[in-house]
């Protein structure tokens, strides 16, 4: 049964749709291919590729359905809901199936032709998530003897999983990332275990410096399945989104090794499995799990340089990650090399507490005022107004997925140039105060930096003000250039007493992680993580138009890295679950256009 | 700013509503009275009256506007959204204000009279709560030395309050009543305190019997604020229930002490509070509330009957609600007094686990399958379907709350006539078995003999299966005339070995609680709680039309009763909290139309 929309704009749409499924079936990739502009895009996220790919032009698309129709074979294209005309630009929301799955995805039309299609798989057509019509039915009424009840399944499950059992997927880190991607395998009937080195779920939160809120707001925060309730604050203390994780663990029903440790890690192709060694609140142990997911955050291993005399500092000195808030270093001088948000965060706290701090800056930054993020960038799909015009969360990622990274910076530049003039006056006086500002390469402001590089900004939540008024002490254009026993010695000639030196140095790729848990050699395997090859600052080519290694197959068969903030960690985990449930079942699952590895770290 | 609704029905109501209006204002109560029928009804929840009430007839009406207009002045009625016209009955979702409160009704017009108004308090203007576009900010951006962070203020007031700090609230009773309560009232800011007697959250669910799972499906179960998530079973196992009910606690920041038992209560009417003595894990402490909450399960106490010989048994007895589980009774005889929820439920599971089971039914119960009562009864507002037609758990319960008592028999009947032909078969093996069947006195079935008595009813997910075939045995006309050291003796004559005897012979009146925990002299004074004064069996008249002292003031200062099932205590702790709220602040809550006691238990 299908429902017919009658709007002009619904009625173009659909019937594009429905020349796409002719030539599909009937003409070809080429001819598909005309169907978009001849510098259209269409990203796919698993759908038809197995992959996370965008493909740019009608050469690449037609390439693409060539590698991937006879397999794939789509059909049913079908609007969701009413399309809608905003300049000439019909927006359409759109499901499918292919031979496996069923899809959904989002098209711009222009003058008839394609502008962008986002492809997306949602679930295996033969194991749907048990949501919904389809739920557990929980008791099992009738009569049966000696029937388990759900709590002795429970405990049988957590007692055999790692020991009796292995688990199909192990994921190393117990992060939001872990526990998302968690819940969406636990739905799918994908035996996993996570593991964390932490003792609780949440942990990792608790123990960041105690003023530490979410920089991003609640809307944009939400876990799978068991979103925020609508009292959550806007921006969540840390020991709060602690306990809510913990929580959530338990309520989905994770297998959740806290206290555990991976010691190291081998693939073993004959088995085709990995043999991991891990340390359980003491106790060595192997897993040998089919999948292994790396989910120990985005950021990699720390970055601390090297500098000429800092084995003779006496003070105390640590990477930003390590750093325990400024509680302790009351009337204590400290020198915080870095200018990014942990830099800003850390400086706040200690000033907070009555440190004498100095904050290095070496190269410039995008500062952006909380309020402006939420009102000019996230407002129109995360935000309350947005959740009562009706935008749904799952709407909302899939809105932000439909844009290639090829043209988001266009779409960006605008709303940060109105940024720059609403707060001029802000960051009039960070310049002032010899703060050295940017917008990015080419203006496109805090998420294009987030995605080419992960570091490089600081959305303000107070620290700025501090910067200006000079309460927060700033060395600009310059960094350390030695280390005494108790000072810092600037490259500018300057020197300034330090009883604590902070690196707020940033990290290294992921792929550190595979360096450290396997080997050197499957670091190098699959390459540096993120970035999509923008040749922008920090963002080497060449051009991917995807981020790389993330959520998607890498070089090392069976290794999976996953992570970003909460909306990529909720948005992604659907398109990785449904990855390894696939290989779990047998599924084929021909990967199209894996890139090659052009950068180590 | 309104929006017009154009539909005739939507038209016939808003001009119902503007004639409302308009005499209330002018033409005063008799004038309001006569735009309803005859024999229509107004139900208010807290919005007019202070107090839970229906009011029947357009006498009552008046006389209830007519104490209540000058300070209520309610004003700015509006439709909510398009009206509906079903076979002549206009529907229409309301709302208008009240002098300190916004509100919400449902009205249900025929030829332009209304035949049912429901009015509803939903928020103290002055006092709004803090969710979605006014939801806490958390993170308080800006400058701010020393501030507190959101774990130091809660931990502060988990240390202060009890000790140095009194709540304003004190809820006797942590289950999901008290919880859900408890949620509400934080939400309002009323300093409030949960005590149980059990360690943790969950626990009163977690010792029940291992088989248990809820007899109600998932969407009539939510609690307040924070719904199950869509992949929740239907009829959750009752170790999960309590998992949740935990994690709510935590992440509700419900202050809850587990392990704390009231010893005692008293009111001291001159300093208008409560002196509760209470042992929390060994420590004796005073409490000082100014409100007291039982919520200690609409369940008072057990009842177990005087029968002769019951001290010289040799075996195990106990009650119902005492009862561990099957499982250590494998290869028992074991006898059952009482044949409703808990009867079936523990004769089934003594079966499952090979005990040897008599059921012995006094008098007769209704069944219904739980499949017919989904189907029939629930459907239409909680069920999958009901969700997917965009029913919220919100308006399914006001409008189950639309319906005035006297004339819920009227909408029931015909369900369950449908049911009875639909099971005929089912029912006509129960009979065969010798089982006594009835649907109320009335034929109204489940759920008005549950506002009855609360009793009296089996929702059967698969115990009459195993009467039916015999595999639980069954004696009825019958009760147990007097015990011998291994055996019980029925008033047939016949005698039934017996290792164990439960009785599952139901609770006393909520009021019970308060005998045991403040006085016999208080337990008095506000009678018998429960019950419509229906003049059916159990539930003695005179007519009352709502359930007697729940959620609402009683004949003790400052003494209230909460508990029902989940819907309930979801539903009705929004008018309870609001109550509490109001005399927190001052502000003016003239009861009206109080009803005299007359039943004490």
């Amino acid at each position: 049964m299908t429902h017919s929309y009658q709007s002009p704009a619904s009625i173009a749409a659909q019937q594009w749709l429905d020349k796409l499924n002719q030539t599909l079936r009937q003409s070809g990739p080429e001819s598909a291919a005309e169907l978009f502009e001849a510098n259209g895009f269409w990203r796919d996220l698993v759908a038809f590729t197995w992959n996370i790919k965008t493909l740019e032009g009608r050469q690449q698309i037609a390439t693409m359905l060539a590698a991937t129709l006879d397999h794939t074979r789509p059909g049913n294209w079908q609007l969701e809901e009413e399309a809608t005309d905003n300049n000439g630009v019909i927006e359409a929301w759109i499901t499918f199936d292919t031979a496996v799955a069923s899809c959904r995805g989002h098209l711009r039309l222009r003058s008839g032709l394609a502008w962008t299609l986002l492809t997306t798989m949602v679930e295996l057509k033969d194991y749907p998530e048990r949501r919904g019509f389809k739920r557990p039915r929980g008791a099992e009424h009738g009569i049966n003897k000696h029937r388990q009840t759900w709590q002795e399944k429970r405990q049988q499950e957590a007692e055999s999983l790692g020991y009796s059992e292995q688990p199909y997927c192990l994921i190393i880190g117990g992060g939001q990332g872990g526990i998302g991607l968690g819940a969406r395998l636990r739905q799918l009937d994908v035996p996993t275990l996570i593991i964390d080195k932490l003792e609780k779920p949440g942990d990792a939160w608790r123990r960041r410096y105690k003023s530490l809120c979410l920089h991003d707001p609640v809307w944009y925060d939400h876990m799978p399945y068991l979103p925020f309730p609508d009292n959550w604050p806007v921006f969540a203390p840390k020991d709060k989104i602690g306990d809510w994780l913990e929580m959530y663990t338990r309520v989905m029903e994770l297998n959740y090794w806290g206290s555990t440790e991976c010691t190291s890690a081998r693939y073993d192709e004959q088995a085709e499995e990995w043999i991991v060694h891990v340390c359980r609140d003491g106790e060595q142990l192997v897993l040998r799990p089919k999948q292994l997911v790396l989910a120990t955050g985005m950021s990699g291993i720390p970055n601390i340089p090297a500098i000429p005399g800092q084995d003779q500092f006496e003070g105390e000195q640590h990477h930003s990650s390590q750093h325990p808030g400024g509680e302790a270093y009351s009337g204590k001088k400290v020198v915080v090399l870095g200018a990014n948000n942990s830099a800003h965060d850390i400086c706040a706290a200690l000033w907070e507490h009555g440190a004498d701090v100095t904050m290095i800056q070496r190269s410039s930054t995008h500062i952006i005022k909380s309020d402006s993020l939420m009102d000019k960038v996230l407002g129109g799909l995360y935000s309350e107004q947005a959740v009562q015009n009706g935008m749904t969360t799952y709407k909302a990622d899939l809105t932000f997925a439909s844009i290639p990274f090829r043209i988001m910076p266009e779409f960006h530049i605008p709303l940060y140039q109105q940024v720059a003039e609403q707060d001029a006056d802000f960051y009039q006086s960070l310049e002032k105060a010899g703060f050295m500002l940017d917008f990015g390469d080419d203006g496109s402001g805090l998420f294009m930096k987030y995605l080419r590089r992960a570091s490089g900004y600081y959305i303000d939540v107070g620290a700025s003000e501090l910067i200006a008024s000079g309460d927060i002490k700033l060395k600009s254009h310059t960094t350390i250039e030695r280390i005494t026993p108790h000072s810092v010695i600037l490259t500018d000639g300057s020197e300034l007493q330090a009883d604590l030196i902070v690196y707020a140095t940033g990290f290294g790729s992921m792929n550190g992680w595979a360096a450290k848990i396997i080997s050197q050699e499957v670091a190098d395997k699959v390459g540096k993580c993120w970035g999509m090859g923008s040749a922008t600052t920090k963002d080497p080519g060449p051009w991917e138009g995807e981020l790389r290694n993330m959520w998607k197959p890498t070089r090392q068969t069976a290794l999976w890295f996953h992570g970003g903030n909460l909306h990529q960690s909720r948005h992604y985990s659907q398109y990785l679950s449904l990855q390894l449930k696939a290989r779990m079942e047998g599924i084929k699952t021909p990967v199209y256009g894996m890139e090659s590895v052009h950068h180590l770290t």
